[in-house]
């Protein structure tokens, strides 16, 4: 499917090619003004990742319900908004020395590109690229808040050091952190708890570069569930997170969302039956969900996806239980007994909606997504992929 | 990065931008001749599987060491190929009636498409379709060989009335299949077994479709392990195999090839480290390798990859044992204990090569192929994805 346009073009769900990516606008939008009316109230700004969908369309719709700059994966997407007018970026992966050089064009050409490290030798190529050709790159310390990732540790005998050698060169700009490990918790107490103590490690660490004469105006925290949880946000200045705008399967898991409201889904066509195992084939295979398994370690496995009608309602009990590279298998948990005569329930050619348990992972496997409105396509919105 | 060019540009592995996907092209070479030599030794034709690279200069290179005809997943591959002066290509997915018009557009074209249905509804789907617009799919029916996925079986009762159905519009064309239980065998026997069981119940098929007086004249099977490993092919007219070209993890854990055999990688960058756990920080993510954990069930997990220095030589005890978007967590075998000064041995800014599990899925995560011979960059190849 050729995405070229965000222009409707009369046609239903009846017309599409599948497999396709589907957005159900009204749930993005009602999840956009959620999170911007929650962190609104936290009283910080919100900051949000456009990793997930790496659309111009909803990112304008995010920045138009009161986003305040954008957070990038890739220096692509940093070079693709910034052309659309998208000044305020921060890129949230420990820089490469390597990156140096095209991070300098970006801000050359005016974007307000912000960078990240957690070690020494990158500061020292930061400050050597500084010092020697000029370039100015605001960068942020990323800290460790969870154990999970990248970052130092905010009692980290580091921290400092790196702070100081930023600050040397003019281009320290604050504290960041990402508590990956929410993803893991279990229930509202622990999620409440996982968003404080990302709030907390990451102000102990800007209270230290303070303590020790730096400045750290900006203190960047975030991930949906945290986002989603956090109760309050003293010394914080902005929120980051970046999957809420479409919600998935992992979300609904966690608490944060309900799979009625996620937005993005896997249009697909049955092609087979398998009948004495209960299976339905279809064209929706792990090109088009991708090998994420996102619930595999939570209390409800979803498979390669939790299947709906073609209008979207949630077929409860019927998942994609196995994937290969064009085909995807439906089944009933309850196994074959429970499945009942398949062809006859799902005859060749029914369309059905798979909800996915990674909405980043399986929107980067599609070029574009099909906007929907109930059983109506309203518009077509490019996204783009790669580095 | 922007693949728009196959021709050179003077550049080595240095100035590269990271994560890319790099093809040992050597490698690649020496794994079509010999696929191409063993199919030629049974007697028979290969059809490669161009799923893989969806790339056009990699098939065109299996296609000058012999290979007949191409298979495709997708009608956009048939399209692209097709294009492209590839006109025997088998689209070896069961057909969607929805897509009758679309593969009818590129039999108009010129292209000499074949189709696979494995039910009767989209046999007469397709019988309709011949009959009220004269489009004309030679058909081929799937069999199931293995219990695997799609297909019925040799010994079914549906078998001879989809061929019947079929002959009566003219389309039937013969039978294929593929054994996907393949992937989970270990061991030569069994893999030689599974040779030839799926060579035996794809040819009972045909026997059975010409018992009842049908016309059975391709008899299409194959894997690339069922390729590697059969003996002898009696009865079979063609091979498929796709994941040969670039091999991967998979293949090396069943015995399929070496480590040191697989031609692509992706090239990553050293961001930073965890020294107290013995965790190199990468940009090569999961989006750069995808999420397929094809290894996870086999006797080495390899986790997300099997990294090697810059230049290819595998570093045996190291691996991305996590992976986030945009962040690989290379770990050694042996845990934080084993791994040394992590930060001493892989400098900020070094960079490494990782062997993937699954070569079609991650190679599905990058709109093409930086091509390399050592550590020279001898050329660029774009691939397609999408629909």
């Amino acid at each position: 499917m050729v995405m070229t346009t965000t222009t409707m073009t009369a046609a239903t769900l009846a017309d599409l090619d599948t497999p396709c990516a589907l957005v159900d606008e009204a749930r993005m939008q009602r999840a956009i003004v959620a999170m911007q009316r929650r962190i609104d109230a936290l009283g910080v700004a919100l900051r949000p990742h456009v990793k997930t969908a790496k659309c111009l369309e909803v990112a304008q719709r995010q920045r138009e319900a009161g986003a305040r700059g954008i957070t990038v994966s890739t220096l692509k997407e940093a070079a693709e908004f910034s052309a659309a007018g998208f000044d305020d970026i921060l890129y949230a992966v420990g820089l490469a020395p390597q990156k140096i050089g095209a991070a300098a064009t970006l801000v050359r050409q005016g974007c307000r590109l912000k960078v990240v490290v957690d070690n020494v030798a990158a500061a020292e190529a930061l400050a050597e690229a500084a010092r020697r050709d000029g370039v100015r790159l605001p960068t942020l310390i990323e800290v460790d808040s969870d154990g999970h990732r990248a970052g130092v540790p905010p009692d980290s005998p580091l921290l400092v050091p790196i702070g100081q050698r930023l600050h040397d060169a003019g281009l320290l700009a604050g504290v960041m952190t990402h508590c990956g490990a929410s993803y893991e918790c279990r229930g509202v107490r622990e999620l409440e708890a996982m968003a404080e103590q990302e709030r907390a490690r990451c102000v102990a660490a800007a209270e230290r570069l303070r303590g020790a004469g730096l400045p750290c105006p900006i203190v960047s925290v975030g991930s949906t569930p945290t986002a989603t949880f956090a109760r309050a946000l003293p010394g914080v200045t902005e929120v980051r997170a970046g999957v809420y705008v479409f919600q998935d399967l992992v979300m609904a898991g966690l608490g944060v969302c309900a799979p009625e409201d996620i937005a993005l889904s896997v249009l697909a066509t049955v092609i087979g039956h398998q009948r004495d195992k209960g299976w339905v084939l279809t064209d929706g295979g792990w090109m088009a969900m991708s090998r994420d398994r996102g619930t595999q370690m939570q209390p409800r496995d979803q498979g390669y996806g939790l299947v709906c009608d073609e209008h979207g309602a949630v077929l409860e009990d019927w998942v994609v239980l196995q994937a290969n590279q064009e085909h995807g298998i439906v089944e009933h948990r309850g196994g074959a007994a429970a499945a009942g005569d398949v062809a006859a329930r799902f005859p060749i050619g029914t369309r059905l909606r798979v909800l996915p348990n990674h909405a980043c992972a399986t929107a980067a496997q599609h070029d574009g997504y099909v906007v929907v409105d109930g059983g109506a396509v309203v518009g077509r919105w490019p996204r783009f992929n790669g580095w």
